[in-house]
């Protein structure tokens, strides 16, 4: 299933199972009446947001203002950086800049960024729009849903077109959190909304989602959702029982390299020549290793070093040989495609095009 | 400390810092009349190694074919990838190509990986010797004393130039523990010697270290060690008492974007700009958190996403403003320098150049 001249370590999409991914979620929305903003930061790549615009997402939401430039020069014309900016005079020139070229919305959670975005941003912002971010439980960035409309006072008194307010129900992101994080996320753009227009603001948008909640049925106030990951598939999303291992569409390849098998069969393991410097480190306290098998579920990878995993195998399955080739799923899947400049699109097997990264690293 | 005009977030490396830390190296070996070979990998950089070498460091090592590429495209002579290193087809080209510009060492722990090589690299490859990697109590690659004998004979028999053992006593990453390892570094290396040397093997190199056990006095067989970390500390070896706050040459520049200050003064709290996808998301269990603040130690990193580091601040100190720029020392240096593509070097305060990070993702 890896193809011959793909050298290891590196990233494979399955652009098959990547364009089911994205007409699922597409035709989800739909039905809910809901529209699809997909976050960007997950792939990072113009090639895969053309297609989920394609399939009927409205704009995407990018992390950073360097990660909305990409895109911008790419084409894309409605861009939301879901993200709590402080627009100091040098971000204000590249807003104001980016402005020119999409429509433009930012985060806000403060009257101090509020009074300083304002200011930067003078008079001329007629393209960037700004969201209030409110905290629905994963108390990371985000107002106090009372704390909203004075932030929003603060954004229209500097002269910003206040739009609505968004979300990020991250605490999605443990066993048995989605259908909770997803309550949470109604209340919060509920109470979010009704103070606001009690406060004669008009609400525009409600912005939430994370893959976890977003196909958790049931009613949800937000008028968009930013699912990222569900367009590639993870360990994390799979063990969260989010998505199959079918529907993963990332993998990476790698070698094995070096091999422990005792004669007594305790401990067998091998050694593959993907590290944390491919796959990212992130390891939730609930997952079970540092990323997955594809095609050897009961693996575990209990170790990863930068350019070393270190996968324990069951007992009862053959042991893979020196110089075998296998298809690690990471744990996050934004953090792989953050390490990588260009990525292999397969289908059937082949190799049917490259693309790049476009938007990696693009940090600030 | 932080210069005005740089963006944030973004890895700045204190050359005054980082010149006293080679010397102080490069020292500490020559007293102990120990080779220097430092690790590249956790720089990355051109000016860096060159640095080093200028030092007095033999060479440098590096972890895969693609890193030692690029270190001998920059003029590079001698290097070691200190890798079990599967030698298929393609990668025996390019190691060929490298033997043309440098001189060559790999690694190697298994019968298997020294038949492929030397199928593969043929009688062409004059420049490229091989180290027998032995284990000596890290347990990921490495063979067993006892198999080192077997595997120089394969490698022997399929035309390699065996020319010493090297190791990875990485082990030495846990408080407590460097010593300790140290001591299984030098009896692994050891008898790896003595059992190569009777039978009938030369021993030129006993290649060991890391930056943990470098600096332990004591008897070490090592004829050379290959600490990497140490040019630039990081909060690893800051809590592993491996290094001062003041021997910390990178940092990453932050901006305060949200800020949590509940009237009961419970749980203050900073959220800053760089997150996993700039200072990388190691976390070992006996760390304190996601890294450290250089300019108040007293503060704990206790949730990292991709774009967001929530950093609880102590009571007796006054809590940062929205806008404020803080400098974050990552766990593992490693990982910052191999997610960014430049770096600003700062002297006193000034930015005075950019440095490329010319092996960044160079993972095979």
């Amino acid at each position: 299933m890896i193809p011959d001249w793909i050298d290891t370590p590196s990233v494979m999409i399955d652009v098959d199972v990547l364009d089911a991914n994205i007409a699922r979620m597409a035709s989800a929305m739909r039905t809910r009446g809901v529209r699809l903003r997909p976050h960007a930061k997950t792939h990072k790549v113009l090639e895969i947001g053309a297609r989920q615009l394609a399939a009927g997402a409205v704009g995407l939401t990018v992390a950073t203002i360097g990660e909305a430039e990409v895109f911008a020069a790419g084409g894309v014309k409605d861009l939301f950086i879901a993200y709590p900016l402080w627009v100091d005079a040098r971000r204000a020139h590249r807003l104001l800049a980016l402005g020119e070229a999409a429509a433009v919305r930012v985060g806000l959670d403060s009257v101090e960024s509020a009074v300083e975005m304002g200011r930067n941003l003078g008079t001329g912002a007629r393209n960037v729009g700004v969201l209030v971010e409110v905290d629905s439980g994963h108390h990371r960035s985000g107002a106090l849903p009372a704390d909203v409309v004075g932030i929003a006072r603060a954004a229209a008194d500097a002269g910003l077109p206040v739009e609505g307010a968004f979300t990020f129900p991250g605490h999605s992101y443990a066993p048995g959190m989605p259908q909770h994080a997803m309550r949470d996320e109604d209340s919060a753009l509920t109470e979010a909304s009704s103070r606001l227009l009690a406060a004669g603001f008009d609400v525009a948008e409600l912005s939430g989602g994370s893959t976890p909640t977003a196909l958790v049925g049931g009613g949800n106030a937000a008028t968009e959702l930013r699912p990222g990951v569900y367009v590639l598939g993870d360990a994390q999303q799979y063990e969260l029982e989010r998505c199959a291992l079918s529907d993963i569409a990332l993998t990476v390849a790698a070698t094995v390299v070096s091999r422990s098998a005792p004669p007594g069969g305790k401990s067998r393991r091998v050694v593959v020549d993907a590290g944390s410097k491919i796959l990212g480190s992130d390891r939730a306290a609930w997952a079970t290793g540092y990323g997955r098998l594809l095609d050897e579920p009961a693996a575990r990878i209990v170790a990863l070093s930068e350019h070393h995993a270190t996968i324990e195998w069951p007992d009862d399955a053959v042991l893979p040989g020196h110089g075998q080739r296998l298809r690690v799923v990471p744990n996050h899947v934004c953090l792989a495609m953050n390490l990588v400049d260009r990525v292999s699109v397969v289908r059937n097997g082949v190799v049917e095009d490259e693309w790049e990264v476009a938007a990696r690293g693009r940090n600030s």
